[in-house]
């Protein structure tokens, strides 16, 4: 047993792994592209014609022979006939066709003199600049050849891909269904911020609930707060049954320690989880609990809001995101110098909220109260976590460390 | 007059400085705690309490004084007697009182013994291990002082900025009014998505305006899509001038080059702009212009996506961040080595699309397509973008550079 009573604690990747090879999947929807964007796409996607259509003029002119503009210049202008083609005719030589951006190229003609290197007297044009041959063109499949994949499964769609989705006439995208959480916080002790009107004695408002939803949310679940329970495990396994028909994900902040009144394990042992996993070797959040029922993924978090928010960052989120297909997006990353010593318990992953700052060219990293998962404030006092792997102990002063950057960096001095 | 007949380019950093001059303030509004994520705080948010506001149990167990449990072991337990305190009343030589986590600690006492180091025998409990003076007891203030800033004017609210706010009691922040942006696509070419039933000949689908929306919601604006305008001076003027009462920002996108048809800054003029800068010295979208009238901005992008997609990046971000007051967040860079030689024009900051791998242990970087701001499939080929400044003409192949990751990395081989 250590400290905090639990027998053994479970490594995090294997947790993961474990409880994802039991999940069932989500499932996949059809949205809009509008709707699309920071959606998992559910298949691949490929184009379907060619991007342009045809050769294409992609400035306002007239559709030449190339050969004819050679030698061109201000004072020694070429000049051509202005023509209008009739259907199945092609461009003779010395003959220009106006055209306007985006369209297709007539027979005959292979480029397209832009209005401002010429002069046009009645059907006649003064060509003050050569243009080469498919100069001012777009050729026919040079951007997006048809049978192309656009957008691989998995990827999260972003607003650059919307430009080539619409322009191959994509109107639908199948994604992945967005998780469905189900969201409990329990305790006595909790109280909602909506029914606080001053700082009670013996009443913790409820402060993880909203943490764990902007959280949730920003990885792309729907989510439902559904209160707080008491630390009664009746109640809590009736709550929890009855979400398990509406959610695919249940998630409980509070009740999960290994004290007298913490029952939310209690409870969750009456669904005959096929999985029940109590601790994670994650610091802080040791008493992060998970289980499994009929393929739906119960997730139990600390009641401390930095707590619960390592467990998401350790657990819900490489969860939902590999349930999801998700390929993740980059995080910004920074390397610092370790300002002081920072000491980790061995076979446990440590999320060590950080200062990052910038003195002259350098960057330090100062790591802030490594105990206590009740020190909210180290959420905004800092702007980066330090992850500390399970098998080091630990970093000397000095030491240069990559952390993950969640605000920008401190100007110091 | 360069080749795209801009009489002379303004540089974006001068641009950004002239337009946010001339701009209105957007104002502030009140919004709840789960409307705040992705927020720019319009004011210094002070905590108006202490937290916790007294000294406070941290588990369940019973409140005791730490010196009467020194020396406790399982072999030698120390035995306390189990009272329950009258109203005024200090915990005595001895005594312990049971107490609830988030309880606050009752005279007389200076720790917290967990259940779990004692046992129960009527009104008496075995101590099995000795508790440290203030051992399981979290003290007033010692996490949020009264008085302490606890988030800052233009920070962008993140999940778990709530975790504090509403530890203080916080219902309600003030943040900067998102940007209102009425945003039109201008071109006789275009047509848009909805309308398309098959590949036409003589049209393009617009898909600036999905990607347009999409960056621009990205960064918290409010986003009205007010379809396609034909190019017709007056038609852009009249719907211009008309979103200028109900919106702050009109953002076009085509009808921008200097061509026959492009009519966009014509219409423009007719609102007798307090500025106008006219060409950028970006690539791609040099075109990319800008006005003010009346303190609202309007800004006209090309109607290429990738050139639209940099006049974003170049222009309205930053200009948009900066009237939100916004304090950015870290964007994921990463670098690596360049794969060829890449040419860049002088004087332009060149925003070149690139492919990010790795190969073993290093990072290459391929430059994409650099020409043609008609390439829309390097939106998605690429997964990074580099940023070639100004005074800069290139780089050498092999050069170590920074890139901006849009996505994740390539595993090569």
């Amino acid at each position: 047993m250590d400290s905090l009573g639990f027998k053994e604690l479970t490594k995090v990747d294997e947790a993961v792994e474990r409880v994802l090879s039991l999940l069932r999947p989500l499932g996949v929807e059809e949205v809009s592209l509008e709707e699309a964007v920071g959606r998992v796409l559910a298949e691949d996607v490929y184009s379907s014609v060619d991007v342009p259509p045809f050769d294409r003029a992609t400035m306002d002119g007239y559709a030449v022979r190339a050969v004819d503009t050679f030698g061109a210049s201000k004072l020694n202008p070429v000049t051509l006939r202005v023509v209008r083609l009739e259907e199945g005719f092609a461009l003779g030589e010395g003959e220009a066709v106006e055209i306007a951006t985006g369209a297709p190229l007539p027979k005959g003609s292979d480029a397209v003199l832009p209005y401002e290197d010429t002069k046009r007297v009645d059907d006649v044009i003064e060509v003050y600049k050569p243009v080469p041959k498919l100069g001012n063109v777009s050729v026919k499949g040079e951007d997006v050849r048809r049978g192309e994949l656009i957008g691989e499964r998995g990827r999260i769609v972003q607003a650059w891909d919307l430009g080539v989705l619409a322009s191959i006439g994509v109107k639908k995208v199948k994604v992945v269904r967005k998780p469905k959480v189900a969201l409990f916080s329990i305790g006595n002790e909790l109280i909602d911020l909506d029914e606080v009107d001053e700082p009670l004695e013996d009443k913790i408002i409820n402060s993880s609930r909203f943490v764990l939803k902007g959280l949730l949310e920003n990885i792309g679940a729907e989510v439902s707060y559904k209160g707080i329970l008491p630390d009664d495990p009746l109640v809590i396994y009736k709550a929890i049954l009855n979400s398990l028909n509406n959610y695919d994900v249940v998630v409980t902040t509070g009740g999960v320690s290994i004290g007298k009144k913490d029952k939310t394990v209690e409870a969750v042992k009456r669904l005959n989880p096929e999985l029940l996993i109590r601790g994670l070797a994650i610091r802080p959040g040791k008493p992060t609990s998970l289980c499994v029922v009929n393929g739906k993924l119960i997730v139990m978090l600390s009641g401390y809001p930095v707590a619960s928010s390592v467990g998401f960052e350790a657990l819900l989120k490489p969860v939902l995101g590999r349930l999801m297909g998700m390929k993740p997006l980059p995080i910004p990353k920074v390397r610092g110098i370790l300002t002081r010593k920072l000491v980790a318990p061995v076979n446990v992953r440590s999320y060590v909220r950080v200062r990052v700052f910038r003195r002259g060219k350098e960057i330090f990293i100062e790591p802030l109260a490594v105990t206590g998962s009740g020190i909210l404030s180290t959420l905004t006092r800092g702007n980066g976590i330090l992850v500390v792997p399970e098998d080091v102990e630990g970093y000397d002063e000095g030491k240069e460390v990559d952390v993950v950057l969640l605000r920008g960096i401190e100007e110091v001095e």
